[in-house]
This record gives C-alpha cells, sequence and structure tokens, in this order.
C-alpha cells in the first residue's frame, strides 16, 4: 500500500504548537510543565472521542504496541525515552495500519517509508518534538482514506466547534478549513435566476432552479465562498425517451457530396418580458430535501463552502429547453455564479416576482463536477464571468465534437453506440417530470428536439456551425479563473483529447493550471487511500476562495500522473508534452476487407467487445499490425498523430488506428474496486463515500489499447472540409491519436493495429471495401 | 410494473380520518364546511414539503394534470366534480409515475389496475370519500419503492411531529409507526455485557460490546422496543488472514475407514470470576459514532425502536474466541438480549465495575439480519430467552452442517471454495484490530483454532459432535418467539434447505411464522419497488414489540412466494410442500467418467463456471442428462428426493445431481439490478437506500438450474454413519435435492442431470473414476 499526499506539505515554525492550541489538544503551559511522554498520553487521551473517563481512555492505550511485545499505557509508564521507532510503530496503529499485514512491528520505520508515509523523526524526542510529531500525525492519511484528523473528525473529535461565533470560522488546520460546520444544521434552500434568453418560445425570460445548502453560520454574520455544480442530471433524467430515439449505427458510411450543407439549428430569440419585480424578500420560501450530491461537495459542506446545484434550462422547474451545451445552456449557468456574486436577479419562486439576494455569500465561486458537469464548469469559464474563481472539471467535454465526432466521422463514446448530441438532449429533458408543464412543453421541445437532429447531420459527421456553437475550445482564451482539471488515461467515454486540447491551450494563459491524470476509465477519483484528491481540492480552493493565504497555487504540482505500471503510485512532473519522432512503418502496399460474414457481423454489434478481442487477440484478415519493436523509451507523453495513405475500393471509408501495448503483465484494473462500502465517513454523522482504488489484475492480460484515432477518407486533413473522393483514389490522411502519458513496462513494445470500422464506435455498415495502405509513405509521429 | 403491498391492509371504519386529523392534515370542521373539491386542494397543500407560500402550492398543482389536457388547479376550480379516473390520473402522477411510460392518461384506472394499485374509488365522492381516498393514497406505495407518506417524510412532512411529548409516541398510522423520532437526536451508546462462559482462557467471564443507537424521547419518559442485529462481521474482518488459511480443494476423496473418529473440539471451561460490582451509572460513558449498518434498522430507526449491534465473542472490544456457530457464540448474543430485557448486567465499561440497566428499553426485542446475522437471531431464538419476541431471520443458516457439508461431503458454499468453519472464524476474528490485545490473545486463539480444524473434519465430511454443536434444528421446538424467514430461491450459499429444515420444524409449533421466498441469491431484499417488505417488517414488529393491536399476525400471509416466470409478481400461498410423485429414470445402466484431461481439469479449477457451462451446455462425457418430458405440473413446490443405485470403480465416490429448467426463456436476473442509488430515504435527511428490484434478463437463456445434491457414497442414508465400501460396489444412495418453489413456464421441460465432481462445490480431485448408474434401480421423487 503506497499513500500518496500532496496538500500535506506545511510543517513551519510555530504554527504547529498554534493549531493545536486552537483544536484544544494543547495548552499554553504544557510544554513547560509535561515531560514528553507525559504530553505524548495526555494528546492520545484527548483523541480518544469515544470514551470519556481514564478508565476507557486507559484502556484505549492499552490496544496498542510500544514495542512488539509491550502494550502503550505499560510502556508510558516505564523510563525508556521515546524514539523514532516508538513513535513510528503506534502512529501506524493510530492510522489502522495492521501489524504483519501492512506493515512489521520490527521495522516499522522502513515499512512506513516503504508505504511513501512521511512520519516524524526527531534527534531529542522533546516536548516540543511530541506535540509536532502529534501534529504531523494528524495531517497524516490513514488507512481508510483520510487524513487521521478527518478520520478522527468523523468520530465526533470536532463538535465542540461547532458552538464557536460564526465570524472565527472557518478553522484552519494548515492551510485547509476544517469540519467546524455542522451538517445538521445546514439551511437547504431554493430559488430562481433569471437569464437574459428565452429558450421554450413562451415570451419570457427563462427562470432556472437553483438548490442551496449552506451553513447555519452563514445566517450569523459569516459570508462563505459557494461550490457549484452544473448538473442537467439533477433533477431526474429520461432513460427510456433516450433509449427509443437512439440512432441505429449499422449503416454504411456514405459518399459525401462537396455541395453537402447541414441543416442550420433553430435559433433563440430575446424574450419579449422579463419578471417584474414586486418586492424583495430576506428568506427564502422554498426548500428542498435531497439532491443527488457528489460526495466532494459533501466533503466540502461542513468545511464551509455553500454548495450549490442548478441544472439549468430544460430541467425540472426551470424553463426553457434542452440543447446539449449550446452557448444558452451555458449561459444557464453562468447566470447562478452571477447571481451568487451579486450581478444578477433571483427569485423566490417562479410567479410573485419577490427577488432575494445570495446575502451569505463571499461572492467567490467554484465549480465541480465530472462529465457533463465538468464540461459545463469549462463551459462558463470560457464566459470570463466575474465571481468565478475557480474550476474542478472532470473528465470534462472541451469540444462536443470531440465527444460525438471524430474528424469527419459520427463516432460514438465508447459504451455508448448511437447516443448523439440529441439523444442526450432528450435524456435530460427532466420537464417530463412534471406532467402538466411537459404537457404544455411537448409540441415546442418535439420542434426544437427534430431540428437539432438535423443540424447535427449524422449524414455527413463534418464540423459545421452546430458543432461550432458547442466548441468551447476558441474560447479558452477568455478563461479568467483558475484551472483544476481531472482526467482518464482509459476514458474512452470522454476521451483524453478532450482534456489535452484544453490543457494545451491552458499553457499559454496566466493564472493557475492543474491536472491529475488517472489510470481510469470516467470515474471521480476522491475516494482513493493513494491519493489525497479531496484534500488538494480544500487546500486549493481555501486559496481561491477563502482567500486563505497559503501557497496552494506553489504547494500543488502543475501535473500529477499516476502510473499506469506500478499500483498506487502517483507522481508530478512538469509537463505531458515530449518531442515529437517520426516512426517508420514499413515498405510495403498492405490491405484489408471490411466486410464480415453476415452471422460474424450480426453478433459483432450485439457484442462489440468480441469485435476488439479479434482485432487484438488473433490473427485477422479485417486489420494490419505493425510492432513497433525497436523503440527504447520507457515513457510516452503527448499526442500520438498519423499520417497514412490510403485508398478505399469506393468512393468513400473510414480508416482506424489502435495502438496498442504488447506484453503480458498483470496490468492495473480500469475501474477501481471496492475497499470499504461506506468506509469515508465525510463529517460526524453526516455523508460517506465508498472507499476504493485501482488494483493489479488477479490474472496477467497480453495487451491492452491505449490510444486510438480514426478518420473519414474525405477528410484527409480538417474535419470542416471534404474533398471529393473517387473509388480506389490514393489520399494521405493526417489524423492525432488520443493523447498518451504511458509508461512502457520492461520487454513491453507498442503496436500500431490499421483497420476500417470500428464496432464499439464507429457507423458498421459492414460494406464490401477493400483498404489499401501505402506504408512507404505513411509514418506514425510518437512524443518521447 | 406492479407493486405488491401486503401490508397496507386495514382501512376500516373511522380509523383513516382521526388518523388524517392525528397528522394535522384535516382539520376536526373541514368534512362539514368544506366543498370535496376545496378538501381535495387543502390536503395536496399540506402535503407539499418544499413549498411554503400559496404561490408555491398553487403552481405544484400547476404541474399535474387532471384531464389529459387540462391542469389540476385549473380543473380545481371548475365546476366538475371529482371522479374516479380523475382521482386515479392525478393519484399516479402524486406516486410519480409517468405518463406514457408508466401509465396511459387516457386510461389510468386500467392501468393502476394493472400496475396491482389499489385506488380508491367511490360512488359519490363527497368530502368523506376525498379523505379517505387521499388517506389510502398516502399508504400506497410511490414508484420510489416506499409509500407515499413515506416518501414525503423523506421531504419533512413530518418534522413537526419531533417536538411531540415522548409520551404521545410512536404516532401510528395504518397500525404502523410513522417516523416521528428526530435522527439527528439520536443518543449512541456502548456497553459491556457479562456472560456465563469465559471462551479465552483468561479466568474472567468474557464481556461483549454492545453499540446502542435510540432515540432522544428514550430518556424521556417513552420505553421504546429494541431491534438487536448480532452480526460477527460489524467490527471488522480479515480478510486477508482467511484467504491465508482457506484449504485446498484441489484433493481427492479418499476412502473412510469404518473406525474413523474425528478430533473433539476444546472444551471451553467456567469463569473462574466475574467483575466485581463497584457502582451504579445512570447514563452510559462510552459512546460511538458508526457502525456498518442494515438498511432495514435505519428505516425502523426513526420509527422508534432502538437499534442494537453486537459481534459476539471474539470480536473486536469484546472477550472469548471465534467459535462459528457454537453455544458459546450463541450465549454471547443471548445474554445481549437478556440484558435489554432486565435480567442480566452490563458495565459501563471493561474495567470500572459500574453496571448499567437498559432502562430505556420496554424490554421487547427482535433480532433481525442475513446471512450470519440471520444465522444467529434463529440460533438466540432456540434458547427460549425472555424478552425475545421476534426475529426476521434472512438467508439464515439452521444447521452449520448444511452449510460446509452435505451427505458425507465436504461441501463448500459456492464462490467460496475452500471456506470451512475455521476460515469464517479467522475472518471475523477482530480481535486483530487492537494490536496488543491480538498480541495478548495469538497464541490461545492459535491453538484453538487449529483444534477447530481437525474436529470440523475435512478429511472425511462426516457428521459429528463438532458440527452437532453447531445444528440448530433438534432445538427449534424450544423457540418461543415469533419468526419471519426470508429466504432466496436461488441462495447457493445459504442453501435453501437451511430455511426449508426450520419451516418444516416451525409448522408444528404455536407462534406466528412467516416466510418469504424470492427469487434472487444471498441478499437483502427491503430496496424493492415491487414489495413493500419494510412497511410488512414495520407492522409485523409493531405488533410483537410495541404490542399494537393491528392483527399483522393474521393480516400478513405465512408464505409469500416470488414468481420465477413473471416479474414483479409476489404472490400469498397457505403451505411450500405439495404431495410427492415418484418418477422412473430410465431403464439402462448408464456410466460416464469423472477423469478429465490435465489442462481441462486445471482451466476449470481455476474457473469453475465454464464447468458448470459444460457440463449443461452441451454434450459430455462426465455426466448424464435425463429429460423429464412427460411431467405436466405448472408448479414444483417441496423438496426433491433422489434414490441412486450406483457404483464407483474405486473404494470410494461422490455422486451429484442438477435439476435444470430447460427452454428458452428471458428470465429474471437472481442479482437485483440498481434503479436508482439512493433512491429511498429512510427518513428525513437521515440515512438512505439503493433502489433496485429483480428485471428480465435481456437476453433468453437455454436453461436455468435450479436445484442439487451431492452425496458420498459411503453416507447412503446418513451424513453420520458411513459403510464400507469396495471397488465396484452397488450402493443405493438416497438424498434430498435442495427445495424448490418454482413456475416451469409453457413449453418448458425439467432435466435430471448426473454426475460426479462438482467443480463448484465439492472436493476435486480428477480421479481416474468412473461410475455406473441402474436407472431401472433409481427414482427421482417430485413434489407438484
Amino acid at each position: 500500500m503506497k499513500i500518496n499526499q500532496f496538500a500535506n506539505q506545511l510543517i513551519p515554525g510555530c504554527q504547529p504548537l498554534t493549531e493545536l492550541a486552537h483544536l484544544r489538544l494543547l495548552a499554553t503551559d504544557e510544554l513547560e510543565t509535561c515531560q514528553p511522554k507525559e504530553l505524548w498520553q495526555r494528546l492520545l487521551w484527548r483523541v480518544d472521542c469515544n470514551g470519556t473517563t481514564d478508565a476507557q481512555h486507559e484502556l484505549r492505550l492499552h490496544d496498542y504496541l510500544a514495542t512488539p511485545s509491550m502494550a502503550l499505557d505499560e510502556w508510558l509508564a516505564n523510563d525508556q525515552p521515546i524514539t523514532d521507532e516508538i513513535f513510528a510503530r503506534v502512529a501506524l496503529q493510530l492510522l489502522d495500519f495492521e501489524p504483519a499485514l501492512d506493515f512489521s512491528l520490527a521495522d516499522p520505520l522502513t515499512d512506513a517509508q516503504g508505504m511513501n508515509l512521511q512520519l516524524p523523526t526527531y534527534e531529542l524526542w522533546n516536548q516540543a518534538a511530541v506535540a509536532r510529531g502529534f501534529y504531523q500525525l494528524l495531517l497524516t492519511r490513514t488507512k481508510h482514506g483520510q487524513t487521521w484528523l478527518d478520520y478522527l473528525t468523523g468520530q465526533g473529535l470536532l463538535t465542540w466547534t461547532y458552538q464557536l461565533p460564526a465570524k472565527q470560522k472557518p478553522l484552519l488546520v494548515n492551510g485547509q478549513p476544517i469540519a467546524c460546520f455542522d451538517p445538521h444544521q445546514f439551511i437547504y434552500e431554493v430559488v430562481y435566476v433569471e437569464m437574459d434568453h428565452d429558450t421554450d418560445f413562451d415570451g419570457q425570460a427563462d427562470l432556472i432552479k437553483v438548490e442551496i445548502m449552506r451553513p447555519a453560520d452563514s445566517n450569523h454574520g459569516l459570508k462563505v465562498p459557494t461550490v457549484f455544480t452544473a448538473s442537467p442530471y439533477n433533477q431526474g433524467t429520461n432513460d427510456r425517451w433516450g433509449e427509443i430515439i437512439t440512432h441505429d449505427v449499422n449503416q454504411p458510411l456514405t459518399h459525401l457530396a462537396p455541395d453537402h450543407q447541414a441543416s442550420q439549428e433553430t435559433k433563440f430569440t430575446n424574450p419579449q418580458r422579463c419578471q417584474a419585480v414586486t418586492g424583495h424578500a430576506q428568506v427564502a420560501t422554498e426548500t428542498f430535501s435531497n439532491t443527488p450530491g457528489y460526495t466532494l461537495n459533501n466533503y466540502l459542506a461542513p468545511r464551509g463552502y455553500a454548495i450549490v446545484y442548478a441544472a439549468g434550462i430544460g430541467t425540472k422547474d426551470s424553463d426553457g429547453l434542452q440543447t446539449c451545451g449550446s452557448p444558452e445552456q451555458t449561459e444557464s449557468m453562468k447566470v447562478v455564479v452571477e447571481w451568487l456574486h451579486g450581478i444578477r436577479h433571483a427569485y423566490t419562486d417562479r410567479t410573485s416576482g419577490i427577488t432575494i439576494k445570495a446575502s451569505w455569500c463571499n461572492g467567490n465561486v467554484a465549480m465541480t463536477g465530472r462529465s457533463y458537469l465538468g464540461t459545463l464548469s469549462t463551459a462558463v469559464a470560457t464566459t470570463g464571468v466575474p465571481g468565478l474563481k475557480a474550476i474542478i472539471s472532470e473528465a470534462a467535454i472541451s469540444s462536443w465534437y470531440d465527444y460525438y465526432r471524430e474528424n469527419g466521422l459520427v463516432m460514438a463514446p465508447m459504451g455508448f453506440q448511437g447516443e448523439d448530441a440529441d439523444v442526450l438532449a432528450a435524456e435530460t429533458f427532466s420537464r417530463t417530470k412534471r406532467p402538466a408543464d411537459y404537457q404544455r412543453i411537448t409540441a415546442i421541445n418535439q420542434k426544437y428536439l427534430a431540428q437539432m437532429t438535423k443540424a447535427q447531420d449524422r449524414a455527413s459527421g463534418q464540423y459545421n456551425d452546430f458543432w461550432r456553437q458547442r466548441d468551447y475550445l476558441p474560447h479558452v482564451k477568455q478563461i479568467k479563473c483558475d484551472v483544476m482539471m481531472v482526467h482518464g488515461l482509459n476514458d474512452w467515454n470522454v476521451k483524453p483529447s478532450n482534456v489535452k486540447h484544453l490543457y494545451d491551450r491552458l499553457q499559454s494563459l496566466p493564472g493557475d493550471h492543474k491536472l491529475i491524470l488517472h489510470q481510469g476509465e470516467h470515474i471521480y477519483i476522491n475516494a482513493f487511500p493513494s491519493l489525497d484528491f479531496s484534500e488538494m481540492v480544500n487546500l486549493w480552493l481555501a486559496q481561491k476562495l477563502w482567500e486563505v493565504d497559503n501557497h496552494a497555487d506553489q504547494l500543488l504540482p502543475n501535473l500529477i500522473v499516476q502510473d499506469n505500471v506500478k499500483a498506487q503510485t502517483w507522481t508530478a512532473y512538469d509537463h505531458w508534452n515530449a518531442p515529437a519522432h517520426q516512426v517508420a512503418l514499413g515498405e510495403e502496399i498492405i490491405q484489408f476487407s471490411d466486410r464480415q460474414p453476415e452471422t460474424q457481423y450480426q453478433q459483432w454489434c450485439k457484442d462489440p467487445g468480441q469485435w476488439a478481442k479479434a482485432l487484438l487477440g488473433q490473427t485477422n484478415r479485417f486489420s494490419y499490425s505493425i510492432p513497433l519493436t525497436a523503440l527504447q523509451s520507457d515513457y510516452y507523453q503527448g499526442t500520438p498523430h498519423l499520417s497514412l495513405t490510403v485508398q478505399s475500393s469506393l468512393d468513400h471509408g473510414m480508416i482506424s488506428a489502435y495502438l496498442v501495448d504488447r506484453g503480458a503483465e498483470r496490468r492495473l484494473t480500469i475501474s477501481p474496486t471496492m475497499i470499504e462500502r461506506q468506509g469515508i465517513q465525510l463529517g460526524y454523522h453526516w455523508q460517506t463515500d465508498d472507499l476504493r482504488d485501482f488494483k493489479l489484475q488477479a490474472q496477467p492480460s497480453d495487451y491492452k489499447m491505449i490510444s486510438f484515432g480514426h478518420a473519414n477518407l474525405q477528410n484527409p486533413h480538417d474535419p470542416e472540409f471534404a474533398i471529393d473522393l473517387a473509388a480506389q483514389q490514393w489520399v494521405t490522411v493526417e489524423f492525432d491519436l488520443q493523447p498518451i502519458f504511458h509508461h512502457l513496462a520492461n520487454h513491453h513494445h507498442l503496436e500500431l493495429v490499421i483497420f476500417g470500422t470500428d464496432y464499439q464506435m464507429s457507423l458498421r455498415g459492414n460494406e464490401n471495401i477493400t483498404y489499401q495502405v501505402d506504408l512507404s509513405k505513411s509514418s506514425l509521429t510518437l512524443p518521447f
């Protein structure tokens, strides 16, 4: 087991002693009046939250071993001095690591080092050393994916802080707010923010429902910052409607006529009228009980951050239509930030015209969330809206073209064949959950959706106005807030190109930009014992939102990457990109046929995983594999690029490539494994999270696909400009593969696999096409 | 979608109106002063928990459709009378069923019937009808697996009840306590109960740690009943230690010598001394923050039940060793009941000798839990301990021989090859979590475990003294409490024979005995939209523990069985057992060889699922299949019995049989599918549960194994008495297969598959044995 803590770097001068005193763990005179061992015992008694009597505290110490054979209470009574080893042995037990399983009682110091734990060592364990060492231990992670302080907080250590005057909060430890806000006293409110557009054609500016959970202290003179999650899913989804309109992908690619023009999407108008203001309320009059939460937000809530959710246009209790990533959807989230920042109206309800201010907010807002939620964080950031100080965008789309299309091809996120912008719009249009409201809007929504289906243009797969409206990349230069990005290197849903494009553009902008690349798929990373992501966020947001001078921008690495060979290994880097090297692919002209026997085709359509196994696991006639055994680098980092000179036997075609790591190995699982259900206490009698992490596979696998790319032969250089194409015409197609940050294990090699139809992602018409590739006029460019 | 409510049968006379008044939903004069439509509107406004202003309430009604095209608020303002159809249409929306998806707006009455919902109908919808209809709706289940009342409770409807004087509680609706106890005010306490035995040989009577969560009202004059879950897992588990000592099953069965005698297990002695009482405390001095909970308990907690957990001997913070089902483990749980009932000492801590009483308890206790937890409920019930009024034993073991052995064979629970009593003891011995305590007890525990390994006698698989000590069936006649059993017909971990043996014996005893058979594996059933299990439990426990005169014993069916053909169909029956019919198997002598090629053997050992596919999915040489196509019954219910005349080519052998349902069908999944994560609110801002249910498989399957049995040829009649056996000696072996309650779909037939080694459950030595079966001297007895 390895613990990687990046947010725990600050142990300067007197701070530990002052903060222990603030935590009521150390009295001012104790450094003078107590012997070191007595002080240690007092500290240990004070953090024993479950016992209240001396007998109970005493017995607790009787449960720990100070030496391999002597209990801590007995050892504390003898006259032996504290040593690094004694302290480490007890420390590991306090952190819930188990003797024999997690560390050896004989040599705890070495084992702690092996676990990557920074335990205190001192020449002389005097009183100050004991206090500092204890403080350092409070900031160290237990086996359960939390610092010891947070673990003790879950046992009730900090309940006394709930009663402190609001203005003394938040209490900070090591630059981070601690859980000193009573979650049982949270205030739950709903307000409606008015935006500038009318997206449901009723003549009225759209109202957006906002759900707020904030500490009671924010009613008593403490202005708190806000963490806002924009989630179109939050008011419910229409999974069945989505299934019904999912597109059939078992159809051929077609020749694109040079004069092809996609249909324009519906334009929205400015509203004829806004709500007339009739008065002002000091307190909200609508409440809510539960909303689907993000556990990171639940972790932050008792640390004093107000937590806000909005689902935006086209959702239950809001106005408007679902536009799937359009500027209007972005606006519907931006206006929430504006209200929190004090520069926009909100109302207590949808009809009365009574306004209400976010007077409890300090005006500083961060946005959080994964996938669509992270996407909208990015989108709102590109508006440069005042008040938005930071975003944590996880697995976020930076251009919807990169989500549903690729180089002139319709290309589904893996696992979601047939999904498109219109399907996602239908799935998230939760006004269905209010039957009469839905009845009134049905015809308008159907008409809008039908137009969206045309404008997204599945017939051509070209980059067009529809996708330009949903491309945030041209607006990245307007980003004014700090940005923390998180993305999975195995995320084939929102593919890594999305974060790479954003990351690259941010490099030339001022501001604090962080990126964490993990080895998972489309997941959250805030429940791993091996990485202190929650603490990093708490530290970082303390700087951005509470304006604490904690140097988070400098302390946290700009890039952290999880190693794909070694488990639980997270490493700081300066840059993603390495120099490009061009790799020759061969001298021959190769060919393969895309056509499959009908039963094979049907089977693979039903179970595309079988196709992937046939592609990579065995010799076949529908692909060509090039082992890149001459390459010698251990690390490949950046965006591979492919230049292929190809011809199709028909007047249209697609060329696809997988980059594969070959070599028998117990690789990391790409989905985290459950370690302890509800194992993480996010506060005292508050929400929980399931502790989980990546593990090495039980059985070795022979290969792993690490990157891919696909291109339409009619889009050799640009997804927006198609060339005409004749059957058997040679064309040189240039395209990027998905960016990588890959550790190639010993005795492994990379392999490039070239083929046509991708059963997991592309259209699959089983056409009788033969592809030829002239390898002498083709090359792969790899970054290392 | 089908909803099955068994606990919602009581709508007599004035009760609905009185209870609506108690719920503060109806004022005394409103039946006289309001028109029916006005009354309906008032009731709807009052349950709108999120809005506080008229405008908000009004808007909420504007969201429902009264007719297919008119909103409820508009319709309420016109002069049309309420009809069954109007009420049903609105009711279905209030219950969150969706128009078009779940029901048609045009004909809500027919669709409600199809969903099995009992919606109110009246000749004349006068004021009383509106009130009664509304009351009935409160008791009807929403789409989200809860009654509408419980759903509204999750939104805050009942927070005002928290302030009621303790003695007015619990508030009852339809004979069930409602959630009127504030979960944020729960008291969390730890005490230590002293038992009569000393199981860790320290001379001292063992102390057992007890964790209590109870409403604050129980400190203010209200005596509450207790729901107690005895869980050896609750203080942590040693999964790694368990793995290490898991037995190797890849070894041959051996010939059992007629004079074989198993080793005796270690006997415990009476303690030399008990704790000396030094004083008495009114309040506990130790607390706890979190303990792994059962969501059914969390549902019951805000309804006024104290919730208690204990892990028993050999667990963290308790004394003793892990004995895996022995009478001493039962005693360690029985003493908790005795303390709750006021007839045994407990202490505030482990050393001070200060006693504490459960003065807050009304002396009535029920035990709950699944698997080992349910097992201990059954075990404690067989002691006849005073105070234990009821148990809800889910997927419980009734004899540990039936868990780890079968008819003279070592037979693992499916999925747990190599596990045995000693492995489970090691896994649950959580004194490891207190390193110094573990250090002090390690040698004693190792010695005890080693003796257990001998006494359980994997070499023979015979029923012996060890297993007799862990067989609760001979003691069933001492059960004095009422019993509710729950078991999965596809539970191949704790197999259905366990519940069948208990059920059969209970039939001749007085008392209230209920059984629910579901189509799942080893699971909990309290989160299905299709079954009101939580409400059944609440109703039943109200009678047993609160002593409410609600006729729960008569209202709830004695036997409820989930249909295996139709989804979401739960049916009441009177008896499990049907008459036995003997079925001839053929005239030939058949033979098959148990030996597999080495690579095949290795592969199947690694992945026994592949072996099961080979056994049932294709023709093979290691089994013999007999299609029972002549059978004509639709339902088979009871215990199949097999009589096989067999010989082995060696002087030992095992014979196995699977009963299979053949026929292509989209069968029910045996694991529930997630419907809505955290979709069930168990109270207001309290714990949640994930909504899930069984669904029909997406793709048809050709067959399904529905029962099985295995026997050692040396135990033809009795697992306790082995015969000598020579190679090629004919022997007639008699054994039961697992009990069934099976609906055979149209055009399906049953099939009996006979074979030797069961790679999923038995030892597997890949011996060169040929088995012969004389079908003319064999028969299958089936109940139908």
